[in-house]
């Protein structure tokens, strides 16, 4: 019991630094009453959205919930944890972008005075938000711990947690995501395109939008994501602590006993979150204000944490007695998904060769660009797919599958400071917004863009780490649902082995079928993006057009900015179910139909797919938005160059793909798997219809 | 030996009907002395392009003979067969390439006096290469049996073939395909982006080579492609041949002895021969003159052609003695193959939905032109891969994994008049640039034009095939590699599939390999396209700028052509090499690092991502395509509107898709099964070195 303490009092840490970090952005200055009003205007539409969005999925969690009561061999103990995953997810959201939609005004407030000054304001805004991820999770899973541990059917239980993680999570990532991508693409096309004036110009009527999009998606989706990534990977790798008591690959123990099994996940957990609150106070710059200094400043930050981290699972192993090879198997997941983070930055950032390549590309115009930059996508997934590769081979030798499950938490285990870097960026952009909107001069504009662009390079690294940790995590869970499979049927587990055959058709059926869904999921959440912005676009358009004097810029003349997100907020809403549905539909279909061997099948195959559409998309999307910086800064004609126009268009298409349909394809494939672990016990009982 | 005479017949047959079929080509009016000249200037580049090519392909094949006669279980019967089969494809693309060459004039001459002669002239043409390519095929492989089936090798020697013929096609489709399209981007980019002159106008320096890209992209590469699909699928289900004798799914005979089992693909081969060629003969019209006649005159064709096999089928089942789930198998694949290729044409044809919206979707721009398509590509990967496993579900049911192998062939048995409908259109394309480099009358080139178009619509379909038979084709290589892997080694088949579980890492690690290789191929074949396209634009650039009077259209100021022909020459030569050398080399790497095992993993992966993106490619390409043709009929502004340009840059984004990378990657799945088919003996000495 004593490791679930300390687990416990490690999140409570956490809460206790988000709290210290809060308290310090809110008591910073607001800024002018222009700065206020506008900030106002974005915390009203994110607070309407987010209400909106959490109404609906309360009505989903209560039927999901009733059907897992009802359903035989579930019950009603998995609903209560499936309530409080999705409860618990949507608190952290709730609270992250609560206090994103304070921070922002205070940042563009704070940059008036140093880019420093900004950096330190918007990095703790980010913080609260990446502290209560990581102490909300582990608070939560010791409580279920703490709760039902006795319970004989306590790994049935406990990945209800999980499941309602997860479906708020795939929701909250979606529709967030369709928000501010339809909001942004649609302020593009009609602002910048048709009608030449600058980003975030008060006069776009799709401007308010554009940034309370930035706040539902990028802060309350992503944190609703990366919080499911996080108790996922920990629920995997408890569930097969049986594996750990007696490893048959290995024929050796890996722990002395099951609740051991158990305990080491949370430590590690916890070890990561002590070592994110030392990395989040590690970053300090003195007065130095160059970029390189603040990007050194959030570099020393998180590899001290990678560090601290290795070093506690180190002590973790050793005192819980644990076999060595399971500390080999964390370390090689934290050494992966660093790898793989680096990795992300070459393919996207504009100090290498593949995004130089693109905005070269774009001379001879937007369909070259688009050929070069996809192709960069394409290319960027060797990297993380051989990384993770190696670190599955690494991780079973040392330590049989329970060491690729405890693989994925040592990827994960810094998400604390990772999301802290990660989510200050949308932070950063939104005050730059609003600087833009106020008047303020153009330096703290220049500050804010800076701090922006800073947490793009940052951004790219934590999308590497989400995607590699998101791959690992998923087959762990997959691996746990036949492990529950066959407990719930009765039959041993080398007996369902020997009968999994690759080769078996039914195996083959379901691999074809995985390998499809993924992409029908970026066709879906591809379109619902294109669907609300052409929305967005017609409105911008028609304000345009109606209100008299608002193109002239003449005094007092305003667009109807509400209007507006009210549109992207209904039509965000609408679009996100399909995709969620069909998320959490499919697996139930596939086992009931195909039975629990084309399940595996199907899992294995979107897994990989899943993986390697993400890592295109992401950074397909993202080599594209940095070519658009390169031109930016000058290169081949700059601003409203022929060649800044072709990047326009790539970076255009490059947004949904890299903040919509790549980052919700993370929780797809641990949403599915999940499921799959979830409804073992049903598909033990009805094996296969076909 | 009957079935085989009976094969080797047919093979006559249908070359006695290719000869009669080019007789007829070549006597019609060769058109005015311009067209000869353009014409003239067509057929060198294409020769000296495939002169050039085969050059560099001699050399790979004797390295790669030697290599095969040197290695321990490989030897030298191997590599004659290899030689054989290389040499056997080789000819099916010289000799439909020297026939289209000489057709496209032909045809611009015939259209000058109706549409309806313009189709018989191209469509005999096409049929020439069509009936080729099948002839050939089975006449090798009657060959081929004649010579060695005494061999106790026999089943390790054959495969040989397969594996000359696929190295062959790689190259010459990926080759082709960097240079048709690679001139075609060139071209329009700065033709029709950049100067604003029409397509196929004689002052583009890139004119020409665009010509010859239609001819050694769209003709050889493409013959040489079908070639490999229809050799592979017979030699694939051949090898399976030991399943059909007594298939311990099922626990009965399918066929009484082993032969049988070999006659039977041949046979059925045969009666497609047959059947397409009474197909050829009914396409026949009147002197009507609407497209719907045409189109209506192809289709009676190919369904009558998929009837008879169908009837030929059941009687080659019943004459050997074979069980009848056989032709369950074969008629699920025939149904499978006409189903998807009806819905390859429902996303891709401007008559349906998915086309207008994206069509529509050019009101805002260039950029959600793009997202709208690449979205339509990924959903219509639906219908195809869940007709993919109804075939290999149903096939398996009734004739186990022999019946997946043999489906393949059903869907591939009418090859000789697909693709006579499919390789026309390229015919009538050439022409139709003949005809407005030439000053003929208006009329005539819309005459062209609608060719072109229903050349399109056949083009789809044709796609849709030969993408759900390189899946099935590629599985039951798969499927042969094991066995031949498991006779090799002397293990129990069964033993074998025991320990071949999804679960072992080895086999999740060679699935993400898999998933993983041809999202580089595309890659890499994009960039191909990209550099290649880029020298081009630099070269049409220079020569407008420092040919005096060639912009203005001065009376004998010419391009040289010449010149942009040898540049894409030279570069898709060089570029081929890459990718199809990765492909060849990557399953024996994976092979001999990770073993057998995780070979199979990576196969299946490979061919499961393969199939996707080669639907995705495919199709988003033929939607861009033809929703470009949809606007140039007058919708949103017509040609010369904003949505036009949109339209523009999606159909140059996609043209390497649909005509490079995706095509090639049907290549690349089976070439790589049929690699591991061959190198099988090798793995089961070394078995993996990690």
């Amino acid at each position: 019991m004593v490791p679930i303490l300390i687990a416990a009092i490690s999140g409570v840490l956490g809460l206790m630094v988000a709290g210290f970090m809060a308290a310090y952005v809110l008591k910073q200055d607001e800024g002018s009453e222009r700065v206020r009003e506008i900030s106002e205007a974005i915390k009203e539409g994110a607070v309407a959205f987010l209400g909106r969005e959490y109404r609906i999925l309360v009505v989903f969690v209560v039927v999901v919930a009733i059907i897992l009561g009802v359903v035989p061999n579930l019950g009603w103990l998995l609903a209560v944890a499936f309530i409080f995953g999705a409860f618990s997810s949507g608190l952290a959201g709730y609270i992250g972008m609560h206090i994103a939609v304070r921070a922002n005004r205070r940042t563009a407030a704070a940059a008036q005075k140093s880019l420093n000054q900004g950096l330190r304001v918007s990095f703790r805004g980010g913080a609260v938000m990446g502290m209560c991820v990581v102490s909300i999770g582990i608070l939560g899973l010791s409580i279920l711990y703490l709760v039902f541990n006795s319970h004989p059917d306590f790994l049935l239980i406990i990945p209800g947690y999980g499941f309602g993680a997860s479906s708020v999570a795939i929701f909250a990532r979606v529709g967030g995501g369709i928000f501010t991508k339809a909001a942004d693409t649609g302020a593009d096309i009609v602002g910048k395109v048709e009608q030449g004036i600058p980003e975030d110009d008060p006069r776009n009527a799709a401007v308010i939008a554009d940034f309370v999009g930035d706040n539902v998606g990028d802060i309350a989706g992503m944190g609703a994501d990366l919080f499911e990534s996080y108790v996922d990977s920990i629920i995997a790798t408890m569930t097969l602590g049986m594996v750990a008591v007696f490893s048959t690959v290995l024929g050796k123990e890996l722990v002395p006993d099951e609740p051991t099994a158990w305990f080491l996940p949370m430590l590690v957990a916890a070890g990561g979150i002590l070592a994110s609150i030392i990395g989040i106070f590690l970053v300090r710059v003195g007065e130095k204000t160059e970029m390189g200094a603040l990007l050194n400043a959030l570099r020393r930050g998180t590899f001290s944490a990678a560090i601290f981290t290795a070093i506690l699972s180190f002590l973790a192993v050793y005192f819980l007695k644990a076999d060595i090879g399971i500390f080999w198997a964390i370390l090689v997941g934290l050494v992966a998904g660093v790898l793989i983070g680096e990795s992300t930055n070459f393919f996207t950032s504009y100090t290498y060769k593949p995004t130089l390549n693109i905005a070269e590309s774009s001379q001879t115009g937007g369909a070259t660009l688009i050929t070069t930059g996809f192709a960069n996508g394409l290319m960027s997934t060797v990297p993380p797919i051989i990384l993770v590769v190696i670190a599955i081979l690494v991780a079973y030798r040392f330590a049989d599958i329970y060491g690729v499950a405890i693989a994925g938490i040592g990827m994960l285990s810094t998400l604390g400071i990772q999301d802290a870097t990660d989510a200050y960026g949308p932070v950063a952009d939104n005050a730059g917004g609003i600087v833009e909107m106020s008047d303020l001069p153009p330096e703290v504009r220049q500050r804010t863009d800076a701090l922006d662009s800073l947490g793009n390079t940052t951004a790219a690294t934590g999308k590497g780490f989400a995607i590699g940790s998101a791959g690992l995590t998923a087959l762990a869970l997959l691996l746990s649902y036949v492990l529950a499979y066959t407990k719930a049927a009765r039959i041993e587990l080398a007996d369902f082995l020997a009968n999994s055959s690759l080769l078996d058709p039914l195996v083959i059926a379901g691999i074809f079928l995985g390998v499809m869904l993924p992409a029908v999921f970026c066709a879906m959440t591809l379109n619902a993006v294109g669907k609300t912005s052409f929305s967005i676009i017609n409105e911008v358009r028609r304000q345009f057009r109606e209100i008299k004097g608002l193109l002239e810029g003449e005094e007092g003349v305003k667009p109807d900015y509400s209007k507006t997100v009210t549109i992207c907020t209904t039509a965000a809403i609408k679009q996100m179910l399909a995709p969620g549905l069909m998320t959490i539909v499919s697996p139930v279909i596939v086992g009931v139909l195909l039975g629990p061997l084309a399940l595996a099948g199907f899992l294995v195959g979107a897994i990989a797919s899943g993986f390697i559409l993400a890592v295109t998309f992401s950074n397909a999307g993202g080599s594209w938005d940095n070519a658009k910086k390169w031109i930016e800064t000058g290169a081949y004609g700059g601003k409203g160059s022929n060649a800044h126009k072709a990047a326009v268009i790539g970076d255009t298409v490059g947004d949904p793909m890299k903040d919509t349909s790549g980052p919700s394809l993370n929780i797809m494939i641990k949403l599915m798997s999940i499921i799959a672990l979830v409804i073992a016990p049903v598909l033990a009982r009805f094996p296969g219809i076909l």
